[in-house]
């Protein structure tokens, strides 16, 4: 990718955007960490998603971006199940805290030691939910604009369980 | 920057910012206009802002934009007060609900069209809040960094508005 102005490289871009959705990652750790178990257990507000479910549909998501960007094998694809594709309180068995703060965990490190190896350049070509067709259209599709559609959807959440503080 | 053609690198970046942003303010505006007057004037959750607080405090930070990227002149100022140097609750009187949705409305159109009219340059600029030497350790620091910030700000408080929804 060109430089857009003698001062300004992808990279410069690059930094924004992964720098936004690191810190909803740091934000969720340091909410989860300030929660007990009971708490992450309990509904974000009465007949809403519990804690325990969005924090498990946040590890699912990210865990997704193996997948949608191309960039290696997802690493815990049993969360889907219980945090994606089935609604909070659905009668399937939740892992246990410890274990979804683990997964979590493994997730972004992982994702992160994927996202340093990336070329600047990758990050503005195609995701893999987009055609070929569609992407010569809309180039704004591509694998960066993933990461800034995640950082809101994570701001989301992170809203509804910073309730459940105290 | 929908005019501008061939797409080159940088305005495919500045549209997926400004995107992303404009997304939140489209989903504020459908939330709002689901809710009665009577539901956006209630807690979010329990002992938790209100709706029409957190709807005040959404549209002080958008006009703060002005100020904050040196566009113009900020259109409604007299929110800050209320809703944003002062907490919900505090006892200050809040304007009509259609207020605040007017101010809204002024407030995202009127960014709008100073958003077309800037250079894609310009939003890799400095923004009013950062020196010019931290600007030049770190220029991911710019105009359009603030809108990334901005936006999944919104969609934290747009997380607990939902909440408002029956």
């Amino acid at each position: 990718m060109e430089n857009i102005a003698p001062a300004t490289p992808a990279s410069v871009f690059v930094k924004m955007v992964l720098g936004a959705w690191q810190q909803q990652n740091t934000r969720a750790d340091e909410l989860v960490a300030q929660l007990s178990d009971e708490q992450i257990l309990q509904e974000t507000a009465p007949g809403r998603n519990t804690g325990i479910y969005l924090f498990g549909h946040l590890a699912a998501v990210n865990d997704g971006l193996f997948t949608l960007l191309g960039i290696g094998k997802r690493l815990h694809p049993e969360l889907d199940e219980i945090f994606l594709d089935s609604p909070d309180k659905s009668g399937k068995k939740f892992p246990p805290i410890d274990e979804i703060k683990k997964c979590w965990q493994e997730i972004n490190i992982a994702l992160t030691d994927k996202f340093n190896e990336m070329q600047g350049s990758e990050w503005f070509e195609k995701h893999s939910a987009v055609s070929a067709e569609d992407f010569a259209k809309e180039p704004h599709r591509n694998k960066l604009n993933t990461i800034i559609t995640r950082t809101a959807h994570q701001a989301y959440h992170l809203g509804q369980m910073n309730y459940l503080k105290a």
